[in-house]
């Protein structure tokens, strides 16, 4: 087998065979196979696209290419099921920290491997290390001691996990090849069910501030990923979710974490409360704790209101060498030394938020990175004052910058100027979650629910 | 400037500028881009095709990452037109060999820089070297003391022509992203303008044993190259030709040459002597010595009937230090010491000959390489003892093995077995040309030939 051979069937439009993308993500993995012809046949991929078992061919190879934790056998089988959210990545998204204490509370296994942010999107990992002393670093053996213990446990990615996707994603970043759904599906999913798991909820943005602004292309990539982890045998669902105006108020790390203590004692705002609810319900549907979506959201809310939620994220920290006290003490998280006030210029509704822009000014004030490896300010960015709909007074604040870095300060705040529109009357109310996909999604709403969910 | 933009914006089928195509080709040659990145944008082309302001950019920038030959002005000015001629390979192809005499005898200067044969296709560099002691390698100062001793001279390509097209080309020969009609017309056209051409004559072969088996296909690349050409200043004009069966009968390399010989002395296979004085005639137009194609090949014709084409082939191969002799005595060239036939298992007409596995055969018995580096044996071949039209008998020899090396022979022999086709009525001719594509064409043919010219 030659991999020029397999590049030239991919450039012409025929569908691969397993043999040959096995082929070809070994060579990635073993790099026996050169960056250039891996570079041509990704652009090739982009061109082409690939079929539904071209696609699970290539997931399972790079799943295989690294270690496939196995948690439901081996010496120490933890029971229960093994259920995980992944999101495509988002601004102020902050639910992975909400979600995964709520299912672990209802009695599900949540191995959660996550990601750093880049760009304008924030990542699970630097919210975590704004806590004091937590640790993402844990290896997998510590990381299913955690998880045995308490129900979730989370981390950022080890070198065991998925290689041949790590050499991909590298050669991806810098060939103008990221975009594809279909790379975009493997990386994720390979990644994903590296974790051992039984069953996937993922939530894929549309809008602004996500990475598909158009709902046709997050539908799309949805359902890659659904058809892929069916194929492999594991329950997955995919929401469509709304992501035109950050989610929740905090924007920026410990900002964030501070948030999720709010939702975990009951308050916070609204939207992010809700979109937790609903990941949790459809984690305890594909776990098997509930019947149907509202069911799961009964749980979730329960979960939330009884504390017990908030026992599992004070349990987690600890057990991940992290200050449990933040949770219920938020003040021990780290603050920024300076504050300054974005206020608006007229008075009527704010009718829309420029999402992407209001991630890449937190970036600017340290609360994320241009480009892997650079330093952050986990105290740093922003926490909208207003949200869309919400009515505003001609000088009231519209969002408060936090920061410790002047650097570029005024850069940010010059950015944030741009970043509200505000008209006469207030928008049209959208809903959060636009679409459910996958094949457990009608059965789980319900008949009279389908129509709606899908619609 | 980022080479990352520049794939992105070909991926998405956006036109290139200038200074986009001038830096990526910089990058090539100087190596300050990385081969992946190099890769994923050859792919992209292949898949987005390019402008003609893209491609003349493209020829532009590979044309100048090197040296470009200035035989009009400097020091020691060449006089009269710089002529020619290029053929995009085919099977049995010797016609560098007359034309370059022909046209030299009719008063053109043809600095002419060849390739060498790989896979089915010969190449004029083997050809040349199998004439004792002839030299293909001369610095570009002895190449134009040739040019301008004799009107010709032959030469391989110099490390100073076009870099940036070699390290291009290693990496398109690696990535599947050479079939490219555009990347094909930019290497093409870059090292052909290097030579310092006032105008170009280009063979554009099309059928079984060329690389564009159809029509249509060799006809855009023309249209292509013709464009490309004008566009930066020369004349051009590409004859769509006829590679359905090998041109004359002759396949190898020192077979190849005796048949030039012949052609040289007004003998030789009709069909090789008439694609010539074909070419000969377009390169007369081109450079001013005659006003229309039909006073082109009455030129052409003379300088054969006359010997002064002969004369020049003889004084070229001194120049480069060859054994001149051979013209007159082809016996001195380098002979098979065995020799076997093909002969026909039933009688009727040959309708067809599979062209391209006949440059396989030839190619295993030692007169061409698999791969760039192979050693060739240059007395071995094929020579066609029938050609498509002709009546043959059964057991009647269809062609002859000229070989020394046993490793493959048999394997050739059982090839060539299945190349002849023979049914009971002969086929009907077509013709050799059979399309002229340029600007000056029309002119050339005049108005009443212009029509079928372009039919």
């Amino acid at each position: 087998m030659r991999a020029i051979d397999i590049i030239r069937k991919k450039r012409d439009g025929r569908e691969l065979s397993r043999e040959e993308i096995d082929f070809l993500v070994r060579g990635a993995s073993r790099e026996t196979i050169p960056d250039y012809q891996l570079a041509a046949w990704l652009m090739a991929v982009v061109w082409r696209g690939m079929t539904g078992a071209e696609l699970a061919a290539l997931t399972e190879a790079m799943l295989h290419s690294g270690e496939v934790l196995d948690l439901s056998s081996g010496e120490a089988p933890i029971a229960g099921a093994k259920v995980d959210k992944h999101s495509t990545g988002g601004v102020g998204d902050k639910t992975s920290l909400i979600v995964a204490p709520v299912a672990a509370a209802g009695g599900l296994r949540v191995p959660m491997i996550s990601g750093r942010g880049l760009g304008h999107t924030g990542g699970t990992l630097d919210k975590l290390e704004s806590i004091p002393g937590f640790d993402v670093n844990l290896s997998l053996a510590e990381f299913r001691k955690v998880l045995e213990a308490c129900g979730c446990a989370m981390i950022g990615a080890t070198p065991e996990i998925a290689p041949a996707d790590k050499r991909l994603y590298a050669l991806r970043d810098v060939t103008a090849t990221v975009e594809s759904p279909y790379l975009i599906c493997a990386s994720i999913m390979s990644k994903k069910l590296a974790e051992g798991i039984d069953a996937l909820v993922l939530d894929v943005k549309t809008g602004d501030g996500a990475f598909m602004k158009r709902q046709e292309d997050a539908e799309y990539l949805a359902e890659l990923m659904v058809a892929t982890g069916e194929r492999m045998g594991k329950k997955v669902v995919a929401l469509i979710t709304d992501m035109e105006q950050p989610l929740g108020r905090a924007i920026g790390n410990a900002l964030e974490v501070r948030e999720c203590d709010e939702v975990l004692h009951g308050r916070g705002p609204e939207d992010l409360r809700e979109l937790c609810v609903e990941l949790a319900a459809w984690m305890f549907v594909l776990g098997g704790r509930a019947g149907a979506v509202a069911e799961g959201r009964k749980i979730a809310a329960e979960m939330i209101a009884s504390g017990a939620a908030r026992e599992k994220f004070r349990e987690m920290i600890a057990l991940q060498r992290g200050d449990a006290r933040i949770v219920d003490e938020p003040e021990r998280l780290p603050r920024a030394g300076r504050q300054e006030t974005v206020t608006a210029a007229q008075s009527g509704y704010l009718t829309a938020i420029r999402c992407e822009r209001i991630g890449v000014a937190s970036m600017m004030l340290g609360g994320g990175r241009e480009k892997t490896g650079d330093a952050i300010d986990p105290a740093a960015g922003v926490v909208l004052e207003k949200k869309v709909g919400d009515a505003v007074r001609a000088g009231e604040a519209l969002c408060t910058v936090h920061y410790n870095w002047e650097a570029r300060q005024a850069e940010a705040m010059e950015l944030l100027r741009g970043c509200f529109e505000i008209g006469p009357e207030p928008p049209l109310r959208k809903p959060l979650v636009r679409k459910v996909i996958g094949s457990v999604a009608g059965a789980a709403t319900g008949a009279a629910a389908k129509a709606e969910a899908r619609r």
